[in-house]
C-alpha cells in the first residue's frame, strides 16, 4: 500500500466508527466541540486492551520498568523548567477576510502568496507565537500566582518524580518509569479525525542510562516498538522509520527515530523514540534546587542519568488499528448467495470482544440455557457477547463487522438430539477465515484463551 | 471500629505511602500543588486492579452494561444544562486577617462568632458562592465563546451521550452506562490526604430504566455496591449506609444512600448511590434540541428513562483498601526474636504484586536460573516482582510492607541436592499466616491463580 491519501477509505472507516459505537464526536448533541472525541462501547474496549498490553510488555513483563500515574495538573514550574511556557507554540495568523485561525507553517504558497484554506483571501496576518498548552487556575483567585497548565505530555510527571522513585524502588540503571495517561494540546487546527485532536492519551517510557548507553539504547528502543506493533497485528511493512534529521530534531536530542503508519490520510506518526540526553532532569535540577544525580554505588560516581523516551500515542494506535483491520470480502448470505462482508480483523489480543456466544434458535428453551452456560463459563476468561437475536449468518456478520474474532453456535447436536457423540459440542467460528470446526464445551476456554493470549 | 478520628494512625498510612511508593505529592520537587497527587509504582498498580475489577463486575459479567470513555473537555453547553455552571458552589468567605480562603459552611462557631482556623481571626467575609469547576478556553481566544470547564464529573459524559449508545447497542431497559475517568474539582480546602483532592477519578454507572422500577433498583445497586466492597476486602462491618435525607438530598432526587467507610479521619463517603430520576436527561434534551425519548416495542410508549446512578471515587476506594490493609503484629526476626512487623493485608485480588519470587542466594546460579524460569512461568499470570538481595527474612518483610500475598522461594531442596523427592518443589509462603507448604513447580501457576482471582 502506497502513502497516498485515500479519503474514501477514511470516510468509510469513520462512519463504522461511529455506526458500530467505537468512536462518536464529543458532546455531539450540542454540536459537538472541535478536536475532542468519546470513545463508545467497542472503542472503549479496544483502547483498553491496547493500553493494557502495552502495560504488560513494558512494565509487567520487565524486571527493569516501573509504572507511575502523575495528575494532570502539576506546578506550573514544571512547564517553566521543562521549556514548554516558552516555546511550545505554533506559528499561527489570522485570516482578515473570514476571521479564520490558521497555522502559518501548513498554509500552501502557490507561488502567488500564503492563501487563506477557508475562503481563499490573501489579506493574513504576520504569524505569531501560540502556546498550545490549556491555561486554568488553581485556587480560589485567578492571578499569576494559580495559574497552571493541563499537561501537554505526561513525560515531565515521571522526570519530577524521578528521584522519588528512584529511592524507594532500589532500581540501578538502565532502569525506567512508564506512564499512560491523557495529555491536552489546544491545536490551531484538529484534523484527521482522532490523529490529532485536543485531547489524546499517552503512553511512555522514560528509560534512564548511562551516556555511554543512549545511542545504543536508542537502537534497541526503536527494535522493541516495531515489535510491539507487529505483536498488535500492524504489519512490519506497513510501519516506517524516518530518521529524523539535525535541523528538524529538538536541539538536546542526539537520535530520535519516528515510527510511523500509512494512515488512509497518508503517512503519519505514531510514536517517536528519542534519545533526550540529560537535558529534562538537568532543567529540573536546575530549576527546583533539588539533586536529581544517581550515584553509582560500583563507579563511586555521581552523574545525571541520560533518557531514552518510546512516546506512543494511544488514540493515533487504535485509529491504526480499525484502519489496518478494516476489509472487505466475500462472504455467502443466507441462502448461499455471495455478498459484500465487512470485517475488522483485529488480531485477536486486542479485539474488542474475544467471543460471542448463539443459541441457533431464542425460543427453544434448552439452547438457550446452554448458550448461557457458555457465557458463564468463559467469562471469568475474557469478554463475552451474547447474542440471541436475528438469523445466525445476520449475527456473524454483525460480529465481523466488529472484529470479534470467535463465534459459538449452540445448535440441536449439542443437546446430543441428533447423534450422542456430539452432545456437549459447539462449532466455533473464526472471523477471517469463516471456518467451523466443532468443539467440545469442556475444552472451549483453553483454546480460546490460547488462541487470544 | 468507631468512627472517631485516629489521627497518628493517619499519619503512619501517609508516611508508609510515600515510603513504600504509593502515593506522593504531585510536583513534589517544585513545593507540591495542594490537593494534587501522584501514584507511584505500586499505587499505580493497586489502582489499575481497582479499576480492573470493577470493570469486570460492572461492564464483563453483566449483559446490560456497556461502557464508554469520554472526553474531559466537552461543550460547555452541557454544563450549562446540568446546572453545573449556575449551581456548583461551595459557600467561601475571606479572613481578612490572614487572607486564608475558607468554606464558611466547615468553620466552627464557638459561640462567639465563626473563627478562621488558621490565624483565629474574627474578621471574615460574607460568604459568596465559589464555582468549583477549573475554568479553561479551547481555541486561540480567551473569550465567552471558547470559555469551558475541566469535567466536575464522569456522568454528564455518559448523560450526553445516551441516545448514540442506546442506538448503537441495542440495549433494552434497564440497561447501563460505565465509564472510569478523571474529573476535576478546584476545592477551597482539599484534605485529608488523597480524600478529598483537586483531580480525581471516578467510577460511574448510569443504569437507565423505566420509571416505576427506580426505587427498587435503587435498593438494587446498594446491595451490589456493598458486595463489590467485600469482595474487594472491605469488610461488611466497617461500611454504613447512609439514608441521605430530604433536606441534604439534591432536589431531582427521590432517594439517595452514601456508602460510607471509617477512615482514620473519621467517617466518610465513598460512594454515592442515587436515583436521580429523568432529571439529567430532561435537561440535555431540553437544551439541546434533540430527543433523548425511549421507545418501547412492546407497549408503543416514548418516554425519558429514569436513572440510577452508583457513583464511586477510585482514589478513596484506593485510600480505603490501603487503611483497611494496614496492620502491625509479631513476626520473628532472622535469630527467631519477635519484632513488629508492618504488612498490608490487601485482598490478593488487588494487591499491586501478586507474587515474589526468591532464590536463596543470589551468588548461587543454579538457584537464581530455576528462580527466573519460575519467573517466567508466572508472568503470562500475574504481576510477578523478582528479589535477589538480603537475607531471606527481610525479602519478606518487604513484600509483607507492600502487601505481597505470596512468596515463592527457590532453595537446595528445589534443586534436589537433599532428597531427590523434593527437586523441582519450592516453599510458597502467605503473607498473613505466614505459613509455608512446600508446592511442585508444576501446580505453581493453577495454585496462584485460583487464589488471586
Amino acid at each position: 500500500m502506497s502513502d497516498r491519501p485515500d479519503a474514501q477509505r477514511m470516510e468509510t472507516i469513520v462512519s463504522l466508527c461511529k455506526r458500530r459505537g467505537f468512536i462518536f464526536q464529543s458532546s455531539e448533541i450540542y454540536g459537538g466541540l472541535n478536536g475532542l472525541w468519546d470513545y463508545g462501547p467497542l472503542g472503549v474496549e479496544l483502547k483498553r486492551n491496547l493500553k493494557n498490553y502495552w502495560w504488560r510488555v513494558i512494565v509487567h513483563e520487565r524486571d527493569d520498568v516501573v509504572g507511575m500515574d502523575g495528575s494532570i495538573l502539576m506546578n506550573r514550574a514544571a512547564w517553566k523548567a521543562s521549556g514548554h511556557e516558552d516555546t511550545f507554540t505554533d506559528p499561527m495568523v489570522d485570516c482578515r477576510s473570514c476571521k479564520a485561525r490558521l497555522r502559518s507553517d501548513q498554509l500552501i504558497d502557490k507561488g502567488k502568496g500564503k492563501q487563506c484554506p477557508v475562503c481563499g483571501g490573501k489579506d493574513l496576518t504576520e504569524p505569531r507565537s501560540f502556546n498550545l498548552m490549556f491555561k486554568t487556575y488553581v485556587g480560589a483567585t485567578e492571578d499569576e500566582a494559580s495559574l497552571t497548565y493541563l499537561r501537554p505530555d505526561t513525560a515531565q510527571a515521571i522526570f519530577v518524580q524521578f528521584k522519588s522513585i528512584l529511592e524507594i524502588s532500589r532500581k540501578k540503571l538502565p532502569f525506567g518509569i512508564a506512564q499512560i495517561g491523557k495529555a491536552f494540546r489546544n491545536e490551531i487546527n484538529p484534523r484527521n479525525f482522532t490523529f490529532r485532536s485536543r485531547e489524546f492519551e499517552q503512553m511512555e517510557l522514560e528509560y534512564f542510562c548511562r551516556p555511554e548507553q543512549g545511542m545504543k539504547l536508542l537502537e534497541y528502543w526503536k527494535e522493541e516498538r516495531l515489535r510491539f506493533y507487529e505483536k498488535i497485528g500492524i504489519p512490519r511493512d506497513k510501519l516506517h522509520v524516518k530518521t529524523v534529521s539535525d535541523e528538524e530534531r529538538a536541539f538536546y536530542s542526539k537520535g530520535t527515530y519516528d515510527i510511523e503508519y500509512d494512515f488512509p490520510f497518508g503517512r503519519q506518526e505514531l510514536e517517536g523514540v528519542a534519545y533526550r540526553t540529560d537535558y529534562d532532569l538537568r532543567q529540573h535540577q536546575a530549576a527546583s534546587g533539588k539533586s536529581l544525580e544517581y550515584f553509582d554505588e560500583d563507579t563511586k560516581q555521581k552523574f545525571i542519568p541520560h533518557v531514552v523516551e518510546p512516546s506512543a500515542g494511544v488514540d493515533r494506535t487504535v485509529l491504526a488499528l480499525i484502519c489496518e483491520a478494516y476489509a472487505e470480502d466475500e462472504a455467502p448470505d443466507e441462502k448461499g448467495k455471495m455478498e459484500t462482508r465487512i470485517v475488522l480483523r483485529f488480531h485477536p489480543r486486542i479485539a474488542p470482544i474475544k467471543c460471542a456466544v448463539f443459541p441457533l434458535l431464542k425460543n427453544k428453551d434448552p439452547l438457550v440455557a446452554k448458550a448461557k452456560e457458555i457465557v458463564d463459563l468463559l467469562r471469568p476468561h475474557m469478554f463475552v457477547f451474547y447474542d440471541e437475536s436475528g438469523a445466525i449468518g445476520r449475527r456473524y456478520r454483525r460480529q465481523d463487522e466488529i472484529g470479534t474474532p470467535f463465534g459459538i453456535t449452540v445448535d440441536f447436536e449439542t443437546l446430543g438430539e441428533k447423534d450422542a457423540k456430539l452432545r456437549d459440542t459447539v462449532t466455533l467460528r473464526e472471523r477471517d477465515s469463516m471456518k467451523q470446526e466443532r468443539v467440545g464445551i469442556k475444552d472451549l476456554a483453553s483454546i480460546l484463551i490460547s488462541r487470544i493470549a
